[in-house]
């Protein structure tokens, strides 16, 4: 790979992506010809807040490698949370192991431990920014499931506003030719505008629908996720509307033959139980898919990495990002990186966008 | 194996329970002989409440057998806890593991999982109703100490109506030949009915005795388990009798050379510290048994296994179990199962009886 | 080595502690060679508060050996807190594993252990009292990085008065010729008269300066340590004072080029960020050489060792430790062990001394 850490799937070439599904599905295949590929390698998880699934998959996966795992999932018991700046964790974390796998609260974590890192990181998801590997995992499970990543029409359902794994999945989705979006959601939750620029830019088709009874005869893939209830604009409107958005048996029945449903787990109710029946239902593979998809993407970044030290870029502007959220709020030390120029600047640790005067 | 999961002890055919006991003196035996022949494998540990002791005896024994581990042993600090479905948790970790072991505080918690699991599931304590490994750990502790397991005189002392090892430990003991059973407790604390009914039907000896003093003579094993201050019925009896149920250098002196003395761990105070240094005490060494006795369950439990997804049972009745432990009242979308006729059944979950009209 | 267990790094031999430095950098310039000479055994890991970062290293180290770890982190969350004697935990956890880490608020504790303990146990913090492997860290450093631990002048800044580290560092370089030491720090924390016998009756070199600023060109060796901010006698001396003993680049200027500075860690504003970039500082460096030394350490202690269990020595004498931090309050099974005679004795456990009547 081009880059030595993997922060934001987008920074990936269409070719590496495409190198990465087909390892992926290649270890599905045949898994004992990798039993041993990371054998007497270490991988660090370094959990800031604690995420079960995300950790266990990561750690079923450098396991099945035949390498091996230390690190935290809970820094409130740990004494890591007691005054050690990120940096000075990730310097002697990575003096100890091979691979960085990091989780936090924060936006621009994982790129903040990439500046100070001596081996490969992976972003296991900084806050509501980024979560590479859902991603990477949704792909994967794509791929293997219909045989392609072109010409699908994809629904999304749910909270399409705030829902950070279906706008980076219609990101990379866009990159291939033929396929179309569905968006079904209330008005108040579609998706994002920069989204539809970003769509329009590329000629890339796509229909809002308000019900997910209307978009089902339609799709090839429905990828459901969760509408809070807080999200809804009043109780009232979420007592009328809440069913809108649930997939069960009686909506599935007007979806394809071929249709599969994804959702990125954990699911609360809007999915009903009796779907989980329905072969047309992956959601459970799709996590299995997403061990594999580790197992690739661990390999690859271990492969031909060395342990150095690069040094830290320098501040390329005064400014401080004001997003609450981003990792610089909270660690000085960081150099202040923006990219972009005349009075509108991006931060480079959590994306955020800011009017300079 | 006949049965794919191990929920409860009693499922098990005595050739099988022997053969697992012949495994485990092997194994204790010739240690090295086993050293890899779980290489590869990944045991998942989903421990719903802390039980450190009982998931390090599992863990020390995966890695004994060159296998590995992933898993979680407070759900309070992951993310399990926040609002997934036994059932979903099941699914997804059993895509990633090759055998699970779980910890639950609902009675039922380990039948239920085994309906979901791709793998084989293992009992490590269901709340006060079942924990069979302990009870393996306590017949290969006297297998490989006495050299058999029938014709013993076993005394059971303690809260013997609240104690679920006891309970286990007599039902697969009436099993054998020529055993009998000494029962040490208070009026208030004797064995439940439905015990003495089943050692009455297999034709199994046993006397009750009130104090610990006039029984050390007689015994072969002393199986020995606290009473809980608040068991007693008021402060002044406990004042008065907690000596007697307390195991020390004195009481010990009345019992015979070959006398084994076993205790579930962790012990309080019903056995004083001075009473460790008598070559009879082998409730240390019982918890390396329990190492052995695993390191067999899971060798054979994996052996031949194939990881597949079995169809879920119906429901067997309209009714709901009413035991507040069990874990169907947390559960909804589990089969309601439930054996017998008539107006009395039982739950399959927590073999709790309910009369229905 | 002479001694089953590293409980106090006193009690080893120079010869012993120089094969283990010499092991050490081996396994640094070639680990290949020590990738699988720990195959099969288990570390077991019982921090009885946690401390992340010395258990990664520990970890680090065992898998880097090719072994394998159980253990806890946190008896809070665990049921080992639920009121299971020190004793009891050892007997149990030694029959599962190879060797035994012990991390323990209370003095004496590790020492404790190994008397009960069927395996070598490393004392990896015992309260305020010893941390035998931090100060093998810190010689394993001085060694690779000066080639020699012979005629160095090392300043030791900061909380001499209560850091062990430093007395621990003081006492060994002690034991090497030609070693000298300036000791910067405030009047009131200033190291213990013991410390400065134990100097004089070697012939050993100090001088004691007030700031950091005039030791540095003077130095071979920078030990940073923090001074807490509620160690000053007030809070008007801590602003006067604080910057006296932060290392910044301007007083990084007046060090030897050859200079190295150590700390530690976790560092938390007494040496200034810029100065990680010098190449003089090597504290992140330093915790890799701390995994080297226990690996060293592990592989030393594990050769030629045999699971046995030694009888635990009588009491010496009928006295208490009057040691409110020592392990021998809480746990009131241990024997009680003291050296020395007359009116004034040692406890064994926590190294108070106390005078009887």
């Amino acid at each position: 790979m081009t880059n030595r850490h993997l922060i934001d799937l987008s920074s990936m070439s269409q070719a590496e992506l495409s190198e990465l599904l087909n390892l992926a599905g290649e270890i599905r295949r045949v898994p004992g010809r990798f039993a041993e590929t990371c054998h007497g390698k270490i991988m660090a998880t370094l959990f800031y807040e604690p995420s079960t699934r995300t950790q266990m998959s990561f750690q079923a996966a450098m396991l099945r490698l035949g390498g091996r795992i230390i690190g935290f999932d809970d820094p409130n018991s740990s004494s890591v949370a007691k005054g050690e700046s990120l940096k000075d964790t990730v310097r002697v974390v990575s003096g100890y192991s091979d691979i960085l796998v990091m989780r936090h609260p924060k936006a621009g974590a994982a790129k903040a431990a990439s500046l100070y890192s001596r081996v490969p990181v992976v972003n296991a998801g900084d806050g509501g920014h980024l979560h590479p590997t859902q991603t990477l995992t949704d792909l994967v499970t794509l791929n293997e499931e219909t045989g392609r990543l072109t010409d699908l029409c994809i629904g999304c359902c749910g909270d399409l506003k705030n829902g950070r794994t279906v706008h980076s999945l219609i990101k990379q989705m866009s990159r291939y030719p033929g396929n179309s979006f569905v968006l079904i959601s209330t008005p108040q939750l579609g998706i994002p505008s920069y989204l539809k620029d970003y769509m329009d830019a590329r000629g890339v088709q796509y229909t809002e629908l308000p019900t997910l009874e209307e978009a089902m005869p339609l799709l090839d893939v429905l990828y459901m996720t969760r509408i809070q209830r807080e999200r809804f604009s009043s109780a009232q409107e979420y007592e009328q509307q809440k069913g809108v958005y649930v997939l069960d048996q009686r909506k599935l029945k007007k979806g394809k033959k071929s249709l599969r449903v994804l959702h990125p787990l954990p699911r609360v109710d809007e999915i009903t139980v009796e779907v989980d029946d329905d072969p047309r239902a992956i959601y459970f593979e799709q996590t299995e898919y997403g061990m594999y998809a580790r197992m690739a993407l661990i390999l690859t970044m271990l492969e031909g990495s060395e342990r150095r030290l690069e040094p830290c870029p320098k501040s390329t502007h005064d400014h401080r990002c004001q997003n609450p959220n981003c990792i610089t709020g909270q660690e000085a030390y960081l150099p202040r990186l923006f990219s972009g120029g005349g009075d509108m600047l991006t931060c480079d640790f959590c994306d955020e966008r800011m009017l300079v005067e």
